[in-house]
């Protein structure tokens, strides 16, 4: 008697663009999957909400329901896709999953950064395993990377590009030289951004991701209130220019790290000024990429399609494949979360870098002189000055300033006395600056 | 009772610079190990060829053996780490391993490039895991990427800068403007190139990498004689500065591929123009990448140290850990053994790219018109010429021609045909010209 085929009985919650992709790929690669694997990956229930809603591909109607309840409560299901996005109704369908001891996939960034704490317990609780490769970076292995390759490495930092809409956005600007505004009608015409594209340009699309990294590298899930996220919606032209002209590129950065000289750790996502010859200011348009600097390892990248259906589709499925592989082998939890090693976050008023600092000022004699005395009052060191010749006679003109590494706090203290000037216009700009050396 | 803690028992064959590196990082990051795979891993014993020799760090001299089959027959080991290097000695140890009933973690790229077939096949019937982590690319967790985390792939293609000591080279030519030779002399003084820096110069030792990337990709192991390889040591300064004036960078490139409109694989090794704002160019100095196309995935790149003590024990020790996980879930062979897709390979002659030419004509009126009309026979398109100004009265001046994409067989006949005009000196450099489109 021919020994049956092992099956791995998919329930898909949420047929959306992700979705979609998850089911069509899955079929068109069912074949290769089964050789790779030893097992047939096969979707046996949908969970949708609008039934009747017209779709980009054909799915037979006898898989289709409005009900997830239905994918937790059929006992032939093995593992959920939850890719209905959102946060409250996907906790209630994971949470509700585990508890029936099925293993999860998982694409969804918000409902990780909100509750991933308790989700990743129940799951140990349960011996269920999560898998959420495709929350961050979509297409690039970053999670498997850093859980799995990269376990025998501290991580000292991870630097990552992680949005697309806001990647593309910065390096129209900067290739272009065209404005934050008609780069953004730019994305939103190609697909790039969504129809409201806040959680991209407000960065907290990349915060969520920053909070899972953040986790994965120290195992710690920071609270959304304990994270910094600055978006790109107040970059200027000017400062893409004068970056430019100083050897650098503005990127948003997701920021995870350890402190300097100190155990303490960093979470934090802003535009950030990064040396253009650096291997990540080479990450153009909607790529993403994460540089992992582990202390055995030392400096790797990751690089790859950040979003989109195909792109995400093949994280999910990989998820999929060690599901199967748990299952085939009787294994509940593998793989191996990461333990708390630091125990505090670092208030962001002590967080170090660099800054830009673009100011405008009243074109006369001593001014300069009198901002470099309020900086070294400080004890805040200036690296460089620009000060561009005036085009036309005008009563303000930009002075822009590289400072030397100093506490968030400390230049924001600086910066409070030199907008106390009378030669100093109110209106500035404050970035950081990251070297990217650790 | 307590529990007793699980252990992984490591036999470490070779204490040379890798190995050195595996012994001290599995101590220094014990702790942390213990803490995310719930398993120490210890080392129980070391073979080594010279027990008198000094070494950089101690070693408990208890643990040292001059002779691997300890290893094997010590019933109390659990996973066997070959890093002894070369083919002859390190097969046997590793069959034996396996043949034991072992886990094998080798860093060896020359041993599976020569022998993979018969040493896979035995991990499969022993049902004893052989994990290569570290053969390929150093610290870049590649063979991961592509056995796990791209599972539901195709390989359309892989492009990987594969060779530190090349790459730096190279880049040096580039940057420093130096010649060759100067640019060795520096990679040998910094410590990048070996005494006998042949394997790394003549191509072979990315070689071997490509074979095994061939094998992950398309399940076959190609046979040395199957794949073309050439290497650095004739690249010019002056290719270097034409190809930056035409818009490329020379890299060392393993090219692993699918052929186009074809079935057939390639799996090749060359110096190759690509494109200057390709990411794969930015990869500077002893650095690897490899960029990889998957068809549902799209474009991907993995970047980090390629060589050198911790980047490669960093990917030993993942290896150790997974072992670690089957070993305590009674698993054996894990993961996705590749299976053949593809049977045959594509002959070199019928390889295509697009192609630089150098050569060196007579300074007289006519030269290229008769070029292109042999061109034109072989139906081979010319995208540009660059036929610079001589400096001075010479009797030949260089001639430099992008040609279209061709076959490699077609390419050579009409070089052939060149060479045969009075008007051009044998003297000549043809490079591949590598789109990375796909």
């Amino acid at each position: 008697m021919e020994e049956k085929r092992k099956q791995l009985r998919i329930g898909l919650a949420g047929l959306g663009n992700v979705g979609t992709g998850v089911y069509k790929n899955l079929l068109k690669n069912q074949d290769l999957l089964s050789e790779r694997t030893g097992t047939t990956l096969v979707v046996t229930k949908i969970a949708v909400r609008d039934i009747n809603r017209k779709r980009d591909i054909e799915v037979p109607k006898e898989l289709i329901t409005s009900n997830w309840n239905e994918l937790i409560e059929d006992p032939d299901i093995d593992v959920i896709v939850e890719l209905i996005g959102g946060v409250d109704e996907a906790f209630k369908l994971i949470s509700g999953a585990l508890n029936a001891n099925k293993a999860v996939v998982t694409g969804n960034k918000a409902v990780l950064a909100e509750r991933g704490k308790e989700l990743i317990e129940l799951s140990e609780k349960q011996n269920a395993p999560l898998y959420c490769e495709a929350a961050v970076a979509g297409g690039i292995p970053i999670i498997k990377a850093v859980k799995e390759a990269l376990i025998g490495n501290r991580i000292g930092s991870i630097y990552g590009i992680i949005n697309g809409t806001s990647n593309y956005i910065l390096t129209r600007m900067n290739s272009g030289g065209i404005e934050f505004s008609e780069a953004l009608a730019e994305a939103t015409e190609k697909g790039y951004a969504e129809a409201d594209p806040s959680l991209d340009i407000n960065g907290w699309d990349a915060g969520h991701k920053a909070i899972i990294l953040g986790w994965l590298s120290y195992g710690q899930w920071l609270r959304t209130e304990e994270v910094s996220v600055i978006g790109i919606e107040d970059i200027s032209l000017d400062d893409v220019a004068f970056a430019d002209d100083l050897g650098y590129e503005i990127k948003l950065l997701g920021v995870i790290r350890q402190a300097k000289n100190d155990e303490r750790i960093e979470v934090r996502v802003s535009p950030n000024l990064i040396p253009k010859d650096h291997i990540l200011s080479s990450v153009d348009g909607v790529f993403n990429a994460v540089a992992v600097h582990g202390d055995v390892v030392g400096e790797t990248l990751f690089y790859g399609s950040g979003a989109g259906q195909d792109a995400t589709s093949s994280a999910v499925i990989s998820d999929l494949a060690d599901a199967a592989e748990n299952i085939n082998n009787r294994v509940g939890c593998t793989g191996f979360v990461p333990k708390g090693e630091f125990g505090t976050v670092l208030p962001l008023s002590e967080t170090i870098s660099q800054y830009y600092l673009r100011l405008s000022v009243a074109d006369r004699p001593g001014v300069l002189a009198k901002i470099a005395t309020i900086t070294a009052n400080h004890d805040v060191g200036i690296l460089s000055v620009i000060q561009p010749e005036p085009e036309s006679s005008t009563e303000h003109i930009p002075l822009v300033l590289l400072l030397h590494d100093a506490s968030y706090g400390t230049v924001q203290a600086a910066l409070k006395s030199i907008l106390e000037l009378d030669t100093v216009e109110p209106k500035h700009t404050l970035l950081r600056v990251e070297t990217l050396e650790q």
